[in-house]
């Protein structure tokens, strides 16, 4: 493809020869003749220097640091994003439903249901979606428009899916939240009857699990995007564009504000109101609502298991030696004695 | 339903009219005519004053704090779960085999096998079991009455289910422990031999695994509930009524006692014993047995990530730190001065 | 089975009566007649004293502490590891495309294809594959010789697994990684065209997801053992014969040389260089590279929860606390006290 032929497509503005054929992204260290690259770290400015790509996308400040044939965009890393899917269409199997595929009701004939997939009764199925093999889709499902969902994900019954949903495989949306009640040494079973309702453009990770809500519904904002292996349980509502790094958890009818963002196996407890813009980081525990936009950590610092085992020997001691120090203190006063 | 027909099933003590229809339940705020709600927080007593509901369970305590009709019991919460259960009755598939389903094994009439799930031999499979679509139920496994299994759940092999289980979609029961010996550079695997045995009344939860014992067998005891997303690992045993939250992890040969509970990600090590009505909190991971009652844990306190920043730098030094007040309280010792 | 018949088929030094008959593989403890066991640990010499193994395998040194039939190999774990193999050979379905299965491939005879698995077109696979039902196999996937694929697995088009390879149901192979452009408050998917290469001899564990990488591929190298829950980020490198216990976390572009291990739960950040050798302990943070082998910890250390009140209520004021010592030190100093 032309490098005018792109920016025919994408916007943004055109310096050096336009006629140049891109065949593929690289980052700027890897491309190569027909590679198109992007630059918008400064810290990379050698790497800008020295890079072999045929053409690179940049911002309006930096367009005279190269003399390759380049696009100029104020946010480099997006028209990047939007090449990429230029130049590398989404190859699904072809429209139609397999003969191996269980479906109980009536679909838009653009719609691809494959091998050994199942499709419940009252689905609401909107045009071009893509259902993988292995998929199972409840009873009373709806899913919005070019929403694709990969290999043996499940839906169940009565679960909403907005537009453009990109549904990793083996995620499940819409399992049982975790409710019982005490009663002596037993837990009673709470039937959880609430459903999960997703917005337009959210993406669940692989084997992610959303559940369903206990009386009210599980909701998860437009724009969500959710990485692998998360929890988000029953009630939790996550407001739009936020997005959530692998291993995450989120406990019980916590509601997150807007664009937020959730480091690595961060985790937060139930019942928590989260405001917007909050940025929690890998790893930590989040106990108590954050009211202020912000960013929050919780992380024991790393260590050598050697010298770790030192401090962390202190830290069972930590009040007591606080208490120490204040009677130090109260001694010195005592004499007169300060710096 | 009428009020005095749910007191005429689940029991407790009638209050006021009760020909009341009741249509499903609601929280205290968001109840209104129809609903039945519970009480038996006493900081919700404004809510139980303003609740709009047409009926309300709560505690012999509490049975004049308000003037709706009523149900008086000792536990509103369990009760409170039963009429869930009672007005929200499961909805699962008719009764029978899927033709796409592939059975290896005789079953009772009473069983339902979805679409594409596949049975394999010599499986015994109790009354009334419910295996949803795509599930894969291995050779010679064993299920007991009234057992229910979601889409795409897996149980491999030789394993054993009791009655009334749920298994969440994605869940897998019986996977090979993860057993390697070393030699040279090399890890030697381990066949894992052992099973996975499940008790009655058990919960697991979507995109949870199991492992299978390495000789011997890996135990979830009778009214275990697991969450989402957690990782049994093999020979673990977890004592009746224990209760795990989402994002836990047990490693190899832990044997928890009774009535424990872990909360959401919880990380328990290998070859420890945790007694009896052990509570490990969220986000702490336990690197030593546990033979004592009680509430552990051992968290990084939250912080702004400036704060934080301060904090954490300490840390590396809190053994430095500790060493230089026990050499100011020498100092001070030597001289005399104490408060 | 012979002793004298073991250590023909597998080595080492067999000393005593070699037709003892073994049936099955036991530990110290738990053997009786027809078992053999393995002994390693000094610690564990009385066990080894009160066994009623029939045969034990143990390294020269120990030879002479039993009079037990025994089998005198350098490595008794590893020893013992192909004997269990040896007396339990894998139970996989009989070699054949089970008719429920859709197959888009022509494939070896000796391949077997469970009920309801999917296979793409274009798939290369060797022999004797076995893959289980329910699985998927992607378009143009590629798997080596003697490799097991257990049931709901999924690989992604165009990935490659080595030999020998054992995938455990539920594992997910060649999900999207995530990858996204902000834009105002909107994110961009970038399309992730890389592949998933892993390498020969490595295990998947249940329910694990491995990203396939944006532009270049996610590798796993050779021996590499996954266990349950990971996640794998994209571009991720895993270095020959590291090992990671379950619910690990591995974010984007991370490089992990050979032979590191990764405890439970560990997580690990984006873009770091981790050296040969490394090993990182349960529940550990990782936000830097790692350059030098060795033991590395982050962890809280456990107490009740009343004494970690305690303690941690002091981390929020570990910075002022240095800072009063601090203060303390110049006061005594400016008086001369110093011990």
């Amino acid at each position: 493809m032309r490098l005018d032929a792109i920016v025919a497509q994408l916007g943004g503005e055109l310096r050096g020869d336009g006629s140049v054929e891109i065949v593929q992204v690289a980052s700027l260290i890897s491309a190569g003749p027909g590679h198109i690259s992007f630059f918008s770290n400064p810290k990379l400015k050698a790497q800008l220097k020295d890079t072999r790509a045929s053409a690179v996308v940049l911002a309006a400040r930096s367009a005279d640091d190269t003399d390759l044939p380049r696009i100029v965009h104020p946010n480099p890393y997006a028209y990047y994003a939007r090449v990429v899917a230029l130049l590398n269409p989404a190859k699904h199997p072809a429209v139609g439903v397999d003969a191996s595929a269980a479906v109980s009701s009536p679909l838009p004939d653009s719609v691809t249901v494959g091998a050994c997939a199942v499709v419940g009764q009252r689905v609401s199925c909107g045009e071009n979606v893509v259902i993988y093999p292995g998929c199972v889709i409840g009873d009373d499902v709806s899913i919005g428009d070019d929403s694709v969902i990969y290999p043996n994900a499940v839906v169940y019954q009565g679960c909403v899916i907005g537009k453009r949903a990109v549904i990793q495989a083996g995620a499940v949306i819409g399992s049982d939240g975790f409710g019982f009640a005490k009663e002596g040494e037993c837990w009673i079973k709470i039937p959880q009857i609430g459903r999960v309702i997703i917005g337009d453009d959210v993406e669940i990770g692989a084997n992610t699990s959303v559940d369903r809500g206990a009386l009210d519904d599980t909701v998860i904002g437009n724009g969500v995007k959710l990485d692998n292996q998360i929890q988000i349980a029953h009630n939790v509502h996550i407001g739009d564009h936020s997005a959530m790094a692998g291993c995450v958890g989120v406990a019980g009818s916590t509601r997150f504000g807007k664009r937020c963002t959730v480091g690595g196996a961060g985790m937060v407890s139930g019942h928590l109101e989260i405001a917007d813009d909050v940025h929690i980081s890998a790893g930590t525990l989040v106990g108590k609502s954050l009211k202020q936009a912000g960013v929050y950590t919780s992380v024991f610092p790393l260590d050598t298991h050697e010298d770790w085992l030192h401090n962390a020997a202190q830290i069972r001691r930590l009040s007591k030696l606080a208490e120490r120090v204040s009677e130090l203190e109260k001694a010195l006063k005592e004499k007169n004695i300060t710096p």
